[in-house]
């Protein structure tokens, strides 16, 4: 560990710049919190007025303190805390953090501030925290350097997840979760702000943290997407969880965090996609952020650990309790695995037929130690399942003897194994937590942790692009110049390797025989016009023309109806473009560039049905062809292509590879590309390929 | 009050038969649980071998027991439970409870014993509980008839809420969730196998019931739809909730229901639309069963109330905490209200900007009582919400007297009023119980609930049905004697008052110029034979078929191919049906006898598209023409008839009134119809209707 994690999370000794003397004050509680968790370092209040402060040496100036300082948090507001931050950036203290908000978050004048911060940072090299934190805290030693009323709590519990959180108040609501079910954390960070170090660089930090073995992310927004995505890759290489809750899931969730704390939402389909790309478990209920860690814990993902299914065992002894477990694993996405044939056999003298449903219900023998220790073992000696669930009724609140301590010997099981508690049970809780068996009180939850333990996926890959081909570097420079209208767009993604529609554009009508005779009827004519932006509402299109002399006839009319229409309008001549035929489903491709984490592609069927079901998927760009395919699998209406029903399948192998080529986009050489978009692309049966038959290519 | 609730919930004198002296047992449990409880009446043993029991004297028979018996808790199993329950009612004790399973639960073994206890209740009268009954317990006066575990709790605790369970441990879980939160019940009840009093009467029973005001249900399956139907309409009208959990909402969730305990799961599609009709409201987390009652008693849904809206007013001490709750609102459909000017300009001199974001957050201004209240108030008295949810943070915890203790007033708000507490307050969560504040520890249930306050609908008038006409009840004999063919399906569709594709049945080719003058061209033309199942197979269907001419050679086709195809198919003749065109949209309506529910229609969009997304509405059977538009509405890829993005407007009058003819089928003259579709339904442009191509019936 370097020295700057140790000056963050392991000071020695703290400066306190501002600390009050009345006990009641926000500003008096680092000071209190500090000693009350039994800090060992020295505490060094700052406080112009005193020279003592609750039984410490208090100092006029942070000036006035001799020695090296690790740590200072600055409980002053506004411009004393930037003047205090100039101060220990000047004479190198090591990491400030900063309590007071009204900055960012604050408007115009707070913004000017926050960006004098910046500058402190930047020209002195002191790392900052916040502003608008509300502290940092290490379990084990103990330091709770924080303002959190949340820390008024006896005992500071130890424990091995560190957490991550941009709201200071959510600190000490997860703190007080926890603790209530005998959880600890290993390190807690309120980042606030973020000016200098944001949720990814202290997440990185965790990773090679030897106390932390599980990083949990409460989230507002995303400011450094690149950093936390390496922390996530470095914390997967190092068997250790990344598990994030992140707000913003409804439209309006998204809108109140930018009215709110100024902070971009983005768009939670990326905000997935990021996760999906880089291994983090994004959980979508509060209370799965303190109940998801232990099951995740020590198991990697599916990709890596070899196991390779998602068939739950489950035995209980309750039939309702455990249903409702298996009702909620069943939606997201698991399968229950029948009881091994083993087990069904040792209970069959018992009086327990456990063949004929897919639970193991243990209720009629009533709950008794070896039966349910023989159950458990017999069901993680199993093939036929991939991880194993025990549901405890009523006993659990009164009788852990009976069906919970029987289980604590499977912490170290090397298939995942999970507990459901059904009634209120606190001390059978504790039991199974200090044991290590993930344990948990609502079958949501369960179900939700069983579901990421099995299913979430590793971090894949970011496929290399190759630098882009000189074709498309060149229709992206004519475009800059003159503007991508329909033929220099489609001119770009055949040059990025989509495969397009035939066209040629021709200066006027007199070639058309020639242009249609060249590519084959029937042929659509639109209008080429830097003026007019809406073709057919111009009648600057014409569809279905079947051979050269129609087409003739048709350019006439376009011109006689265009110049009728926009008399002023510069006309550039014709696009002569091929109608495809033989489509079996129209896709549309989107690119664009998420303001939190960068360029996302989007596969979604075309037309208004696909609009209205909201059917895409996205992912972070670029994607190779595997990871396309997996796209066309995750689109619920490109089922039509993928062989349902007996219905024709279309050129999934071609979809995938123009998807990838697309995706190209991505390349830096593009970086001026805010969006593009192919709409529609045919897809045409299987073996004969797909078309790009329009797109638009927005610089910006 | 009845004798027979009397008997049931607060019997005088009660026995225990096959009660056990070895307090370890659980046929001990009841004697134990109805004194540690302060059981007040008799206790009256029978125990072949035992004279006295824990105290109390015991008889060798029940015969030998005088005076009348009000309950009897038989705790015999198997044979000895059918003897009992004889005995019960020959000497006339009003109610009897079985303890054990074994009956339909396990087998055909067990299913014939518990028609046995079936043919005892019709034939002595005598009502039962059970078999599979965990017990019956009200809090006021005491009665904790029950061998559950869970209540070995110290303390009984008294409420409002009456407790109906299909299963019994489930009884217990939620016990001991609503004692550690401060609530408490009236009545606890677990039905088991519900040979006689099932789910619905009990409800029934707890609508008059003074001492219960919210109807709580824990349901596997459905045995009395009619009888809960009667009793949530009784207690809408008694302003009591009826709230309901139900197992089965995934596949595999229906399918274990069904293998596990026997019960049918039915779709949970159907479930849905008996709770909407009947003004059920069902939860989705399990734990929202305890938390929802407290916002839903005394707040009639609100068609009644004459709340109007969905706009649901902020106020927090956290901000990251209230966007969770906001977040989870938005996701469930609630709007979330602007703060209104008299509070804005409240706070402004305080500091707190509350005009900006959507959220009234107090953070700045720190938790203070006054601060807490003076914001309540202006909230609850503003015309611009409907709702008001204040969100606690980490004061909640310690320091209840700051923003929680000003909250208590608010008990009586003549607007719904709820506190989500985002860290673990135990205490705080105790106090605002115990005034009567709806209070929540999950942001998911917070929003479950306030979602569940402000959009269920009361309960919907079930529509009259008119006699069938004469022409339907012919057609539907002229189906039973020859089946329905495509002819006699579109007449019986066309008789319900459903307008069908004109099309005629001709005996031979002969006729077919006249038939297509008659219908006019284009034409589809299909054999007729009820010995074909698959006409497009055995080729005897030609589409298209401009003129009678046309016709006429490919009914010679036709003829040829089938008769090569099954030379043994006896031939009836053709269908000519008018091919019929400017569809706007296709649509399926669907009829089926749900196994729970009983009749239901469903529609949904036709299409490849529509089954893939799944994308239908389903209700009890009939509808009415507003409950059909409603239906409309509810499917999403009617958008496209509905105005969306420009496209031309469908003819939704005609579909609605379509949709209500179609589900006359749910009248009892139709009793024998299984099932029948309407596949597809060509709905036409604004004003030209809606028109039936195919269909099918199935009688059985």
């Amino acid at each position: 560990m370097n020295d700057f994690f140790h000056s963050l999370f392991e000071p020695r000794r703290i400066a306190l710049i501002g600390a009050s003397a009345d006990e009641k004050k926000t500003t008096a509680r680092p000071q209190r919190f500090l000693r009350k968790h039994g800090f060992a370092g020295e505490i060094l209040p700052v406080n112009p007025g005193r020279s003592e402060i609750m039984g410490e040496k208090a100092y006029k100036t942070l000036d006035a303190i001799p020695g090296e300082i690790d740590h200072a948090y600055i409980l002053l507001n506004g411009k004393d805390a930037v003047a205090a931050l100039a101060a220990c950036g000047k004479r190198g203290v090591k990491v400030a953090s900063i309590l007071a908000g009204g900055f960012a978050d604050a408007g115009a004048a707070g913004a000017s501030l926050q960006d004098d911060l910046a500058r402190i940072v930047r020209e002195t090299g002191i790392r900052l925290v916040g502003p608008n934190s509300i502290g940092t805290v290490s379990s084990d030693p103990p330091m709770a350097l924080t303002a959190n009323a949340a820390f008024a709590v006896d005992k500071l519990r130890a424990g091995t997840w560190g957490l991550v959180s941009q709201s200071g108040s959510l600190i000490g609501a997860l703190l007080s979760r926890a603790d209530a079910r005998g959880i600890g954390f290993s390190r807690l960070i309120s980042v606030g702000n973020e000016v200098d170090l944001a949720v990814g660089e202290i997440a990185d930090l965790l990773v090679d943290d030897p106390k932390t073995r599980a990083i949990l992310l409460f989230m507002e927004t995303l400011r450094d997407g690149e950093r936390l995505a390496q922390a996530a890759r470095r914390a997967h290489a190092a068997g250790k969880p990344v598990i994030a809750y992140k707000l913003g899931r409804s439209a309006i969730g998204q809108e109140l965090a930018k009215s709110h704390t100024g902070a971009i939402a983005g768009s939670d389909a990326t905000f997935d996609a990021f996760c999906r790309r880089h291994g983090i478990s994004r959980v979508s209920m509060f209370e799965s952020l303190v109940d998801v860690p232990a099951l995740l814990v020590d198991r990697p993902p599916i990709h890596q650990s070899g196991v390779r299914g998602k068939r739950v065992a489950v035995a209980t002894t309750t039939g309702g309790g455990a249903a409702m477990v298996v009702d909620n694993m069943a939606m997201a996405g698991l399968d229950i695995a029948d009881p091994p044939q083993a087990l069904v056999d040792w209970l069959r003298p018992l009086g327990i037929a456990a063949g004929e449903g897919k639970l193991v219900d243990l209720t009629l023998a009533g709950a008794k130690p070896e039966i349910v220790a023989g159950t458990i073992e017999r069901l993680l000696a199993d093939d036929g399942n991939d991880a194993a669930i025990f549901v405890v009724g009523s006993s659990a609140q009164f009788n852990p003897e009976l069906a919970v301590e029987p289980l604590l010997k499977f912490a170290q099981s090397a298939k995942p194994f999970a507990v459901s508690l059904t009634p209120s049970a606190e001390k059978s809780l504790a039991l199974l937590t200090a044991a290590g068996v993930p344990a948990f009180r609502h079958p949501e939850s369960c179900a939700e942790a069983m579901a990421l333990c099995l299913l979430r996926p590793s971090p894949q890959p970011v496929p290399a692009l190759a630098s882009p081909a000189r074709a498309a570097l060149d229709a992206l420079a004519a475009g800059r110049v003159s503007g991508f209208d329909e033929r220099r767009a489609a001119d770009f993604f055949a040059a990025l390797g989509v495969p397009v529609a035939k066209a040629m554009a021709i200066p006027d009508a007199k070639r058309i025989v020639a242009a249609v005779t060249e590519i084959g009827g029937p042929v659509a004519l639109k209008i080429l016009s830097a003026d007019i932006a809406h073709k057919t509402e111009a009648g600057g299109v014409a569809l279905g023309l079947p051979d050269g002399q129609t087409a003739a006839v048709a350019a006439r009319e376009i011109e006689k109806r265009v110049k009728a229409h926009m008399p002023n309008a510069r006309l550039e001549g014709f696009l002569v473009q091929k109608m495809e035929r033989g489509g079996l489903a129209e896709v549309i491709l989107g690119f664009r560039r998420d303001p939190l984490v960068g360029p996302t592609i989007t596969v979604g069927l075309g037309g208004v049905l696909a609009e209205i079901y909201k059917d895409a998927a996205t992912r972070l760009a670029p994607v190779d062809e595997s990871e396309a395919r997996q796209m066309i699998e995750e689109v619920k209406g490109l089922a039509t292509i993928r062989g349902y029903r007996n219905l024709p399948r279309g050129d999934v192998d071609a979809l995938a590879r123009a998807i990838a080529a697309f995706s190209a986009l991505a390349h830096e050489a593009f970086a001026d590309i805010a969006e593009a978009e192919i709409n529609p692309l045919l897809v045409k049966a299987d073996g004969q390929g797909v078309v790009a038959v329009d797109g638009l290519v927005i610089v910006g």
